[in-house]
């Protein structure tokens, strides 16, 4: 294993919690061979820094902590564009009005110099899929992304290296954290304001919550596992989407009443040669796989000719868990 | 990839479902590049057959439904030492008061023979998979064995390739479904017999379902499970084991009105440098992810360092389930 230069273009909750990990990777054995030295940051508001010789993690952390951000002023673009890095590490908020951009810009730019990339943005991989993963089979590197769906669950590396000899035939599941969170919290009486507010406080959801609850974060979820796991060309705007809108309590009451639940329900499957892809509120009994996911967890199914029909799951997923997907894909590297 | 000639060693119900594949192996697009013959079949009671240029499956099918076996005898020991093939597929049934021969027999013959080894029998990873593994690696050969547990889901591959970087702390599950299909249906107010003539009826539970019941299946799965993904050295008989014993329909009621279910449940975790692993009947409150695991169905949950709680899962798996997590393997020595 070589050491490879990091170039970090995003310093937020994920980008810090990967640098936490890195700062204290001796704790982990199975980290031994990871060799990686960040050799620039960005960042959209608080600055950027770069050092050829590296920028220690420890540093990186206590200069963020002291000062809320770093010395230098350069953009992502131009990092990519001038450092000398081997892999970049794509941290950067997802923009859905900008239908992933300014995040697809900077992985076509690294792939087009012949740098790995290495995505936790889902707007690259939901919008630009088969461009960047041509571009990158032509510079002879990598485009991966596991930390996009799912945190770091293992779902693109699941599909490339577990399922070998099947077809996928359809796949479905709930991955939106807030969503649900925020249906637990009225099924338990509370108003829509209030359950927000409580996924809020839990650190769930963001301060604009309205792409996770009207679906939009699901369906460019959704959009990534179609195109990669289905070699779809989905973009999230041609799934069909229904989110929360005006579901109030009397009518997850009703289904309580039913014995079900209504959950924010992801779904693709080929209809011919093509992938038909929805997000929409559905009333699921008890014994269906999905009625039991709550909170922060997720799960995904995969329907497929051989091996049949396999859950994937996370049981109470944090911050650490969508850092483990970066680093998961920095040690698929060297594979 | 170059054309794998396979010596089946079994014929048994996942024999069978395996060969049918490769009879249509047309209809699955994934298994184009599988490129295998078998070149031998030897079974316990029924004959065996060997022809270097290759059965064809159908003509296997064919005589085996025709005339209920095969036309000579020679023995699976005997055709590990002197057919010429490239992998042993070891179908033969589990033998737990033999300590998994002969089946162990079998598989370390083939390796000293420096040829793979696809085990769908549980007892050589149960039992011996330090000297397997290290004979393997010695002999520059695969011991792969994804069949064993929780049938074809992908769960030994996963450790390899899904879960880089990770220490796996402990793992859980519920992992013999014959006990889970009796439970289910002593809830719902069947006899201990009633209940087992039932799952023998679905075609779960073999004619004597007593290995399932005291739970040595499921340990014989959790020493598998400890050996390869927690590198532990822990053959069956040094597992905890308490099966259904006389559980009886009350302690079930009892349960359920305490909003709980009764499970078998199969537990490993780190000890010190140590790996103590347990089966054990544990009553579950209905939001445990393992509360609602009911029939043939199956989960493993895998406790780590950095991804956090993974679960896999299985949802109505089948022989072809079982017969895939071979087809996996085969797949997996082109890797």
């Amino acid at each position: 294993m070589t050491r490879r230069r990091l170039l970090l273009a995003g310093f937020g909750n994920v980008g810090r919690r990967l640098v936490e990990i890195l700062a204290a990777q001796e704790a982990h054995p199975g980290l031994a061979a990871l060799d990686v030295s960040i050799v620039a940051v960005t960042t959209g508001r608080h600055g950027s820094w770069a050092d050829p010789a590296g920028l220690a993690p420890e540093v990186l952390l206590e200069r963020h902590r002291a000062q809320g951000g770093f010395p230098d002023s350069f953009g992502t673009l131009e990092a990519v564009r001038t450092v000398d890095f081997d892999v970049l590490v794509e941290l950067s908020p997802l923009s859905i009005a900008g239908r992933g951009e300014p995040a697809v810009s900077h992985v076509r730019e690294a792939l087009a110099r012949g740098r790995h990339v290495v995505s936790a943005n889902k707007g690259p991989v939901a919008w630009a899929c088969r461009e960047l993963r041509d571009l990158a089979r032509e510079k002879g590197v990598r485009f991966l992304h596991e930390a996009t769906v799912m945190d770091g669950a293992p779902i693109f590396n699941l599909g490339r290296h577990c399922l070998r000899g099947n077809t996928i035939l359809a796949l479905d599941g709930v991955l939106n954290s807030t969503s649900n969170v925020v249906l637990g919290e009225m099924e338990r009486g509370a108003s829509l304001a209030e359950a927000v507010a409580k996924a809020q406080a839990m650190g769930i959801a963001e301060a604009d919550p309205g792409a996770d609850l009207d679906g939009w974060d699901a369906a460019v979820k959704l959009s990534a596992l179609a195109n990669v796991l289905m070699d779809a060309d989905l973009p999230p705007e041609r799934i069909a989407r229904r989110g929360l809108g005006d579901l109030d309590r009397t009518a997850l009451e009703a289904a309580r009443d039913r014995g079900c639940r209504i959950k924010m329900v992801c779904e693709a499957s080929r209809v011919g040669d093509q992938v038909q892809a929805a997000v929409s509120m559905k009333e699921l009994p008890l014994s269906h796989p999905f009625a039991r996911v709550d909170g922060a967890d997720s799960v995904l199914r995969l329907h497929t000719d051989l091996l049949g029909r396999l859950l994937v799951a996370e049981d109470g997923p944090d911050l650490s868990t969508t850092a483990y997907g970066v680093i998961a894909d920095l040690l698929e590297l060297d594979t």
